[in-house]
């Protein structure tokens, strides 16, 4: 693949980057042995890497962690975050002292995180480095900045699947400024790896997938200015470099056991003797590439919805129709799918904005960090995929909430038992309790077509992590064109004075809530009809009313029992301590093929199911 | 890598199997056009390579779908589950009608699952087949079976990280009874794949990763009865076959717009007219490659086990310490761990029982898809890591719950914020949310060494899919060694009469919660502290006593807030609706690098948490 002409602004000489080496590694072995912790070996091997990436290779400016415009380094092998520490500083960057690695308070945490402004995206789960470098790349590419990026992984890290699924992401999309170093050092945290200090393995792995391999001795800096030289004009490169784990320390050297232990005091004289202390005529010169970012969307105007009352419209449809419009106004929008976008429905919007499309293929781990890369520089990604898929990149989506990202949206199509025929493997049944859980995430799950609009719109508009929920069967067009969503807020559906019991419901099982309201009306019990759009932040004060003034509470939604809107509003009523019951309603029983109405009414989430639960409540002598 | 000499019963004919193929491609428009879903075009491209495995190559007994000593079948492109009802109902397999595909109650779904006795392992989840046939190969080699695999894969689900973690691990444990087949059609959902029809581009992969790669016109029967022979010396062995989606059928061949689509009635009948009906004079004569199972374990009696009562041991050496012990007694257990014996403790298993042990390396997709080959032939797989690691296999885990598995147990150790330095990387704050959420599963979370050993012993015994928690830090050993740990129960640890408050705890925050209680003693506040260790199923008798006995109940863990033991408690009392308030005291904000003990503090679940709190219900006037 061809690239652009490379400028570099200095290249500081062998001999002083084979001296800021051995001063990278008495770093490294003074910081974590004061903090009685970390993975010195690990930083060791590529000490000569990264003092060649940071003092010769790569434009970046040490006064300036939020430039835009220089090259990017992202640690895959986020256990050697010393080195990175230890780098930063050699080249007189700001920063707490190196002594202060691990201890709670400083942003040299144990692996990297956004805490340190020198980190676009938390590491540590090996095997993600590489799909957060296509994303960084592909945003790169977007804003018209020539700058590269160059992701440091272990050799261990490369049976990772990712890495793979990178790899041909990088290759397929003609990513040329992705350079992948991969630390071969042969050793994991328990013995050898696989293949030991083969390169060869690896570079016929990274060749197969499209890409330019270069094999050296990761401690030659002949071998390492070479091989990035030559990686200027052969994209994607994957450096395979031969290192010894503990280099430059005797008793380190190759040593088992040693993953992760830091040495002791006595050790550590030992070592930094062995080492020297060799003074460096080097500084790092800064060097900007140009170019900024597509600025961020400011607020848009609402988009205008059009449903006729009469209408019957799946919620995916709707994030796809909705998609579409948020893209004419919103210039940071940029749409990843997984070969389903005819399901999803984000294939409305590759056809109006194909630029900022990405096609991720079947490959939903990389798909995430494509997503990870793309927020972290500025972007506004929606991630869409079956819900069920998604579950896929679950550790990607962990780490995405690790990362204090500005914005990333992931929308989950097919849920529950109601997509039908395809069976239980095409069925999201955990997806709620997956986002849920996550930290700081908002969970959205409309019902009909104008939520899904105006979810979608709340989705991309919401900071940090979102989850929109969308469906698979048609809904009947329930709201007015101009109803509002706000996050954390719900739909009060169906009320009277002396309502006996609440019915909160979500997605397709508003529609069943609806319809046992009427049946229990007619047998002369009124009930109260939620519907929970927003399942986190859950509307606390609207649940908090419904439990002062009726009965009993029944939860009913198409998911597991467990880790959905049932537990959410059963947590969220329990908080205070109210006396009525929060029965929930969901899936316990294995599901299978059919069809969406028998699934619906065998697996216990129907209008009968309500009906009967509830006509059991109100005989029940306490309520 | 060497193979067997294969006694094949008898080889048909190509031009019956090619009248095989024309049968299965009629059956398959026949049942997807009756079902009015499915994905008929997905079939038909595959139909040839199917034909001529089951009726030609593959050694196996139509009337034993139980039999364990013969070749298994893998179709891990489960869409195109349709051709595997076909080809087993042209066989003369025993089984429901064709025409109750995808109706709800029949086997025969629209995804494979183990509804149907033929189907080891669900799938349809693409990218999951190859990890779960190096499973079944691995379960075979341990028991001397002489059996292959053959797995059937898309070319568009090659993009799946997982699938490469597979070809690692079947090519580095020399597995040569495993044959993968890649039915090339060239065409994904939405479109092309990234490389249309271009076998080498795959054989230059699955060769790097150490396969022999054989390419064929998988409509040619000569070439894939060649192949076939060829694969049976060069093992593992990856075909790769050019076909074309919707072959045999002029208007379905290549087209776009037809994934996932059925046939109309017309479509049908010019579809079947083209195709011709031709008459075949071939049977499947069963055949059986003889050896059986090593037998499934007896219940053993209890484990030994022996702590001084001042120890102090953390619970995932305890796990290692019991699975060793369990290992002597129960011959089907079998550990896979992905490179951090060493820490979760499966290296003291690996040393006793090392023809029982697995080394996994960095790669939890394979990892997990072993296992639950493993669990499919009957053994009893342990599967250790990190518990944030699991997460990268959270879709196995989905598909798992959905396998119908006997046994299989996940650990997961260096759970919450109470590993300390490594930071939030490395933290499992989401599993308890993860395993709670699954159909049906049993989660367990021990505090002491004495727990965690009988736990473990527990999970092996369990049914189904069991998580088993465990912590980095040693903690006090709590229990004397005859303590019983039944699942579904818990342990009170505190309480008199006229408690005030109750304080459910589990793993690493009982001791929090234990501190807090004598901390309120002193203050005049009577607090019952239990160990909730079986989270899932839950006490509910024992909560439900303390919900009516005391004035409101702390819930206090080492996770995210949503989706675990407080959710879990909270749901639990409120199907009844006790008017005690439950608050739950968990992570909350952004988890970071420091000593455990500073981050238990500061992150809100200390005693001084849970003493805070209490106090503050103490005077709240309602309680």
């Amino acid at each position: 693949m061809a690239r652009t002409q490379r400028v570099v602004p200095r290249e500081a000489d062998v001999s002083n980057l084979e001296a800021v080496a051995t001063r990278l590694r008495r770093k490294v072995i003074d910081m974590t042995t004061e903090a009685g912790s970390g993975h010195p070996t690990s930083c060791l091997s590529c000490a000569d890497l990264v003092a060649a990436l940071f003092f010769s290779e790569m434009r970046w400016d040490p006064s300036a962690p939020d430039a835009v415009d220089t090259d990017t380094f992202v640690l895959s092998k986020g256990h050697a975050a010393p080195i990175l520490w230890a780098v930063l500083s050699e080249a007189g960057v700001a920063m707490e002292p190196l002594s202060s690695l691990r201890r709670f308070g400083s942003t040299l945490e144990g692996h990297p995180t956004p805490s340190s402004p020198w980190v676009k995206v938390s590491t540590g789960s090996l095997g993600q480095g590489l799909p957060v470098a296509n994303g960084i790349a592909l945003a790169n590419r977007m804003d018209r900045i020539d700058a590269d990026v160059f992701c440091l992984l272990g050799d261990g890290e490369c049976a990772e699947g990712a890495v793979w699924e990178a790899a041909q992401f990088a290759s397929a999309n003609g990513l040329s400024s992705v350079v992948a170093i991969v630390d071969v050092n042969g050793l994991g945290q328990t013995g050898s790896t696989a293949y030991g200090r083969d390169t060869g393995v690896f570079a016929r792995r990274f060749e197969a997938f499209g890409w330019s391999a270069i094999e050296i001795d990761g401690h030659d800096m002949h071998a390492i200015r070479d091989a990035l030289f030559r990686a200027r004009s052969e994209r994607p490169a994957a450096i395979l470099a031969r290192t010894v784990k503990g280099k430059g320390v005797s008793f380190l050297e190759d040593a088992l056991d040693m993953h992760g232990k830091p040495l002791d005091a006595g050790q550590r004289e030992k070592a930094l003797e062995e080492l020297g202390d060799p003074v460096t005529r080097v500084v790092v010169m800064s060097h900007r590439v140009g170019g900024g970012r597509v600025p961020a969307s400011s607020n848009p105007p609402p988009i205008e919805i059009s449903y006729e009352p009469d209408a019957a419209v799946a919620t995916r449809a709707a994030f796809g129709t909705a998609l579409a419009k948020l893209g004419t106004v919103m210039p940071d929008l940029v749409v990843i799918d997984g070969d389903v976008g005819n399901s999803t429905g984000t294939l409305v919007f590759a056809k109006d904005h194909a630029e900022r499309f990405v096609q991720a293929y079947i490959a939903e781990q990389n798909m995430a960090g494509v997503a990870m890369g793309l927020a972290a520089c500025g972007k506004r990604p929606v991630v869409a995929s079956f819900a069920a898929f998604l579950t896929r990149a679950a550790d990607f989506i962990r780490m995405a909430s690790h990362s204090q990202l500005p914005h990333l949206v992931f929308c989950g199509s097919h849920v529950g038992v109601s997509i039908g025929e395809d069976g239980p493997s095409q069925m999201g049944l955990e997806d709620l309790s997956l986002f849920r859980a996550l930290g700081h995430s908002t969970v959205l799950y409309p019902a009909d077509a104008v939520g899904a609009e105006r979810l979608t719109e709340q989705a991309v508009l919401t900071p940090g992590i979102v989850y929109l929920r969308t469906s698979r069967p048609k809904t009947p067009v329930l709201y007015p064109n101009d109803a509002e969503f706000p996050v954390g807020g719900s739909k009060t559906l169906r009320t009277s004075y002396g309502d006996a019991f609440t019915i909160v419901a979500a997605g397709i099982t508003v529609f069943e809530a609806l319809a046992a309201h009427d049946q229990l009306k007619e047998r002369g019990i009124a009930t109260r009809v939620i519907d929970a759009y927003s399942v986190k932040p859950l509307d606390g004060v609207t649940l908090a009313k419904a439990a002062a003034e009726t009965r009993g509470i029944v939860v009913v939604e198409d998911h597991w029992i467990d880790g959905g809107l049932g537990d959410a509003v059963a947590a969220e009523l329990a908080q205070t301590g109210y006396a009525v019951p929060v029965r929930r309603l969901a899936i316990i029983r294995q599901p299978q093929s059919g069809d969406p109405r028998a699934l619906i009414e065998n697996l216990g989430i129907s209008t009968a199911d309500i009906v009967r639960e509830i006509t059991r409540m109100s005989g029940e002598p306490n309520l």
